[in-house]
């Protein structure tokens, strides 16, 4: 108990995301944590550690206005001259940390491979990030813009170019990419930035690989990575990405699921027709499309896609000991979601992340509100996505989907249908595979290897959440199985970051641990 | 069968719109024309409609780049600006025929009285067409813009500038209200240009009535015409609009449907969620609409609310024999649509639009190719329409598609949910209600009054399409209830004009046999 209320004094709150936020004095802060680390045990930082904190107290404004300046460049994927920006400036960011970098080209996203050795390294450490963002709706965003990043203290503007003060840890800076990914980037380069200030240096060699389309799927990720698996050996690979558990806990995870889907159109008349003088004449196809996908799932979330389970791995008894040991947030997610229950409340979110998902993504015909008009569309679509775990792969999962839609009385074509198609079909459903870029990765909770990455972790805080898997999709497997690196997953950002979605926000006080956890890493014993 | 031949020489088809074009000399068609009305009984057009439709003849490039004129001017009723330029532009085009016309200014567009009285009149002859149009999205487009007119033979441009003979009936003109309703419009006016240039002169005192927001429901139209009854006062009201029946038949209809239904927007969580993390935790707001939608249907396309057709008036015998005379065209319907088979396989679709209806206009939710982001939306939107028949009213219908919502176990309400709302509830429906400007209509086969205007109909082909009602809504009841005068339906335009799509067109042979029914109206006998 004494330690809990010790531990909302560092950083506004060591995981609890709903601590209050305390400003002690430079003597209570001391006394505090030497009485912390004594509780704690384990919990010591490094005067390494320590010491880069102290110069990051005084560099917050700075740290934060690099974090803004790569915020501010647009990353989508498939614009290629946005991504070549992104690609420039962070050649130029790591360059100036004295990494050498590499650009590897891509028929998409070129991969950067920045790399620094260092005399008598403990070995090497890989980092992954990747740099691109997902697409989003400007409109659709109510603090700042996607490329248009501001620190906001609340519902309040923070006028960070007229503060001199450290940061509070509770202001957020908002912007596409400040969790996901472009924050853990800066938050590695100030731990760089913080022991060459501090007259230290990393203790091990350093590769760190950006990738440029992790939200397209990392479609040329892997063949880049094979290609120059010399240029990227190392002993440990951290894959950083991801929000932390939603407990604010210190976070690694130890897999990610894989993805599939499909984009289903379904088709009623050649035309949009009259819906007065064709209604209870042609098909609907929004009705059909509806059908079509209301059949998929029961009222209680199952889904009813048959065998959409054959094959799941089940967990481990250590995975399902470390999800055992997790604070249960369950509560806390549908309070903070504005929701009555979740999909399946006998369970809990993090075994739910090692089953497989269906989830609608997108859905659209005709028109709802501007430009609604009095027509039954031709067509209607939908976007449907599908999280794979330990057992499943993107094409057998496509094809239980597709097996479905033809038992529900649907012929199934990949091209738009032509007339005589249309004339022989009373349902016809054009479905196209999506996703597929990420397959399943699952390393081992007990691997030796990784050890040294979660000791270092729990040097500055004893309490550490282990996830077996993390609900999304990244490029683990590149590292855990084509490159054959012991491979472990990292989580720095506060877990309500709207990522993916408009809003996308960075937590001040999780870009400061994640310094912390990197300044910890970069000097690990082995 | 030998008057089936020759009537596919006049226009190209007297109706069957699938006829192969003829061009007989000018000695064939007056030998044809002599044979055909002697053995069409009654079908005997007045030397003043034979008289406008040489005239015509001699004028029709003009008429069509009249018609184009007025289809340049964009008309969607919410564009004001738009829309006082259209109906600048009809006062100019009335003016120049000797009418006099009054701008009733409303709250929305204003409407158009035009009004010409004549020496000796046989009585006052009221039309009433629309000079609004639906919303469009040009980039749908095939053919021309919604506001960049074009005339088209078959898929290839027709230059209509640098010919100098007669137009084929087959030729198409292609922009937003060609056939509703500015065509009819232009129509008139050219049977009024051709009865003045054959020193001819209307029969009837004219009363004309422009509309400027039909396709928005004619919320403020009904209120215009009471305020202004004695200046519409007339013994017979002729409503022209909607296709003709797609026998392709020359077509007067009784009534029109009403119009009711409702935007319905599901709730899941506050803001989007990352499709991995929370994917089988939080609500699917797409799924549980798709699930809500596909309730109301069953397979079969039967309507599943509860009482939807209770309170519906049974056709009555004369509308029953009408409706037995007309041509079947569901097969060729079908064709045409490219569909394998009707929503009601064992009806036609004559009696299917005295049945009310329930489709969906349009579906949204996320995005589906561009912009997709794999995210679960927070919410998601349908737009349902409803189509109402004599017996049924849009707030009944409304309360029962609410009703059934509720059954379906949804929170239902009115206006954004608020958190408490949301955490009380797992289902959460918003329901606004749409619609409702056009009451059902329906008048009288029998009614002596109107039946001069299907005499001189007659007198043009002895062959006429008796629709009950058409499928479509317009303000028919503002003239046979609010204001009580023996109204009729005229339709001129081809049924395949993509009315309310892309590709909205007039076929010109369309167009010429609208000029020979006007003039035979305004000459017709009491």
């Amino acid at each position: 108990m004494f330690r809990e209320i010790l531990l909302t004094f560092r950083h506004g709150g060591c995981g609890s995301y709903t601590a209050p936020v305390h400003t002690p004095t430079r003597l209570a802060t001391a006394a505090l944590v030497a009485v912390c680390a004594g509780a704690a045990l384990t919990a010591a930082p490094s005067a390494a550690v320590l010491n880069v904190r102290a110069w990051r107290e005084t560099r917050e404004r700075q740290i934060v206005g690099e974090l803004m300046r790569l915020v501010a460049l647009p990353n989508i994927a498939s614009n290629r001259a946005d991504i070549a920006r992104n690609a420039d400036l962070l050649t130029t960011m790591f360059e100036a940390r004295n990494f050498n970098v590499m650009r590897v080209e891509t028929p998409g996203s070129p991969v950067l491979i920045a790399r620094r050795d260092i005399a008598n390294a403990r070995g090497t450490l890989l980092f992954y990030f990747h740099y691109d963002g997902q697409p989003s709706d400007p409109k659709a965003w109510t603090r700042g813009g996607p490329f248009a990043p501001v620190v906001m203290s609340g519902p309040n503007l923070f006028p960070l170019e007229t503060t001199s003060t450290t940061l509070n840890p509770e202001l957020r800076v908002y912007g596409r990419s400040t969790s996901d990914d472009k924050g853990p980037i800066v938050a590695l380069l100030a731990a760089v930035d913080g022991l060459a200030a501090t007259k230290a240096s990393p203790a091990w060699n350093l590769r760190i690989v950006l990738d440029g389309e992790e939200e397209a799927g990392s479609p040329n990720f892997g063949a880049a990575m094979k290609q120059h698996a010399a240029d990227v050996r190392a002993d440990i690979a951290v894959v950083v990405d991801s929000p932390r558990h939603p407990s604010g806990l210190p976070t690694v995870f130890y897999g990610s699921r894989g993805t599939s889907g499909a984009v289903i159109t379904v088709y009623g008349a050649v035309t949009d027709l009259h819906s007065g003088n064709y209604g209870n004449f042609t098909t609907d196809p929004t009705m059909a499309l509806a059908k079509l996908l209301a059949s998929m799932k029961d009222d209680n979330g199952n889904v009813r896609i048959k065998n959409f389970t054959d094959g799941v791995v089940p967990l481990t008894p250590a995975e399902h000991r470390a999800i055992g040991e997790l604070p249960n947030v369950d509560a806390k997610l549908l309070e903070q979601f504005g929701l009555m229950q979740a999909e399946h409340p006998d369970s809990r979110i993090e075994l739910q992340h090692n089953h497989p998902t269906l989830s609608i993504t997108g859905i659209e015909s005709g028109a709802v509100s501007a430009g609604a008009r009095s027509a039954i569309p031709g067509s209607a679509s939908a976007r449907v996505e599908m999280r794979l775990v330990k057992g499943l792969d993107a094409q057998t999962q496509f094809d239980r989907l597709v097996a479905h839609i033809r038992e529900q009385g649907f012929h199934v074509t990949d091209t738009e249908p032509d007339r005589q198609t249309r004339r022989a079909h009373r349902r016809i459903a054009r479905v196209t595979r999506t996703g597929g870029g990420f397959p399943v990765a699952k390393a081992s909770l007990e691997d030796p290897r990784t050890a040294p990455v979660v000791s270092a972790i729990r040097s500055l805080d004893q309490r550490l959440a282990q996830m077996p898997t993390i609900g999304g999709s990244l490029p683990f497997a590149t590292f855990s199985e084509t490159l054959a690196l012991p491979t472990i997953g990292l989580a720095i950002v506060n877990f309500d970051n709207n990522q993916h979605g408009p809003d996308e926000n960075l937590r001040l006080g999780n870009l400061w641990d994640g310094i912390d956890i990197f300044a910890a890493l970069l000097t690990m014993s082995r």
